[in-house]
């Protein structure tokens, strides 16, 4: 696939994500439900209409087209993970984990609304994130919304991305060791990335081994994205990044690149890549757009 | 039923409850997780396991018994809605919420460990909430599983318990006419309670008839819980309490005691109670325990 048409079908993705993202994040109250207050309502959708790439809903709604998924269950699917992803971008904007003023060019959102405002948002995100999942208007059978629903609290949870996030305040503690950096990652950034992956796979009520595969693949993306990161933290100026450069480095955080070198990473990276091409090899051309965000995660200029 | 009666099975309850959520709560890793970190764990397990009365799981229990449900699948929803309450309890007493340095005359989590890990403990406590209803080990149909995720997460959700938390923090910028009170009450403290008690009839089966009985019985129960509560601030001293007596009125915020009275409040009280037992009385003698539970909601000394 042609870097101009995985651009134009990513923006497109990206364009239907935004919309159902800006649909369900409404503060119309619902049949059962008394209103959304407005405030919190415009605080959940500054930390998510904000212009992203929407990698991890690319994942979700390509992987489920390789399987043969409905696309509409999809799109909610990858609306509920981005929920996910973006509740986790607020609280670590927060002063007490990364106190980051700016995210996308814009304010973040403790600092367009306030501290209180921003951990209700991102509460509130997380828990919505489920409700979607779990929503008559998410057509799939109860047995598969239930194995999303496990697997993205999996993910999620203190044993997947709120974990990593713990032991990466414990990094700004102690030097972690190597394994302990690896397992981090897998944790902090790896499992909602996996999760995008065998998401697709389970509602596409996919065999035990295609699931496994496809679960392999988002392994794959998730240590990519993770390296490439790092790599541009060392090696991009902040102009390039849209984000400030050298901030591990910065906060005396050792990451793979910093500990094995450049050239090592970028032959990591091709690796990885090889093994996630060879994965989605029997799926021939379908797994062209997959192929490609893979390899757009591996090779990215921020 | 007798007053020893009842505290002794509340209390033979809650320790089961205790027992549950200690085993829930470990930082054994699990098949598909990697090891959860030691210190997020202990912080999440600080603010869980504080000898609270665990009135929200008993509500669970003892709905789900009076309607035949199974106890043990009972016991883990119990415990699902327990960690979504501490979660809220442990966001509340951050600095830039409440600001609180003691509950249960434990040092609250933010103060024992530290703020960035509270925030933690408390996304991972509600992520794991929905772990446990969806686990394996919750012996529950899919779809009624599926129900009781949707049903958690529109309590706990933006038009529920965090977008009350939400409009509280408006209470704090500006007087609420008395119908914003009301609505505030109802998201951040009735929806949970009324949860509890919908649960027990989601998670037995029960008619659509029986689950609104249980519904409006929990909406009761909300509503007593939270005027109580207010009254307590009120009238009882921070001794009796437990915890700082007076804080509405020394922030400036207005309750419906502090609007109507006392007596109005007593009388109101007295009104849910016999609303409350209406609903009850057609289950006779077993549903004696629940009759209970509302009267001491309501009138409870802390």
């Amino acid at each position: 696939m042609g870097e101009d048409d995985f651009l134009e079908r990513l923006g497109r993705q990206a364009a239907s994500v935004e919309r159902m993202l800006g649909e369900l994040l409404s503060d119309a109250p619902r049949s059962d439900e008394t209103a959304r207050p407005a405030r919190l309502v415009a605080a959940m959708r500054h930390g998510v209409l904000n212009g992203g790439k929407r990698m991890r809903p690319a994942l979700v709604i390509e992987s489920a087209a390789l399987l043969g998924g409905d696309a509409e269950a999809a799109l909610r699917v990858a609306a509920a993970l981005e929920c996910v992803h973006c509740y986790s971008l607020i609280h670590d904007d927060l002063p007490a984990m990364d106190d980051d003023d700016m995210r996308r060019g814009q304010p973040t959102v403790h600092r367009k609304f306030d501290e209180a405002t921003a951990i209700l948002a991102g509460d509130g995100l997380l828990t919505y994130a489920f409700d979607i999942l779990a929503a008559p208007e998410t057509k799939l059978p109860p047995a598969v919304k239930m194995e999303l629903v496990l697997a993205l609290a999996r993910a999620a949870g203190p044993g997947g991305m709120a974990g990593g996030q713990a032991l990466d305040l414990e990094a700004e503690r102690r030097a972690l060791a190597e394994d302990e950096i690896v397992e981090l990652q897998r944790m902090k950034t790896g499992a909602l990335i996996r999760f995008g992956c065998e998401a697709g796979a389970i509602l596409a009520g996919a065999a035990p081994e295609q699931r496994a595969r496809l679960r392999r693949f988002g392994e794959i993306v998730g240590l990519a994205f993770q390296l490439r990161d790092d790599l541009l933290d060392l090696t991009a100026d902040s102009a390039t990044l849209g984000k400030a450069a050298g901030k591990d480095a910065g906060r005396g955080k050792k990451t793979l690149p910093s500990i094995h070198g450049i050239a090592w990473t970028r032959a990591r990276l091709a690796g990885l890549i090889e093994e996630a091409n060879a994965l989605l090899a029997p799926h021939g051309e379908k797994a062209a757009m997959l192929a490609a965000l893979a390899d757009y995660v591996a090779t990215r200029k921020n």
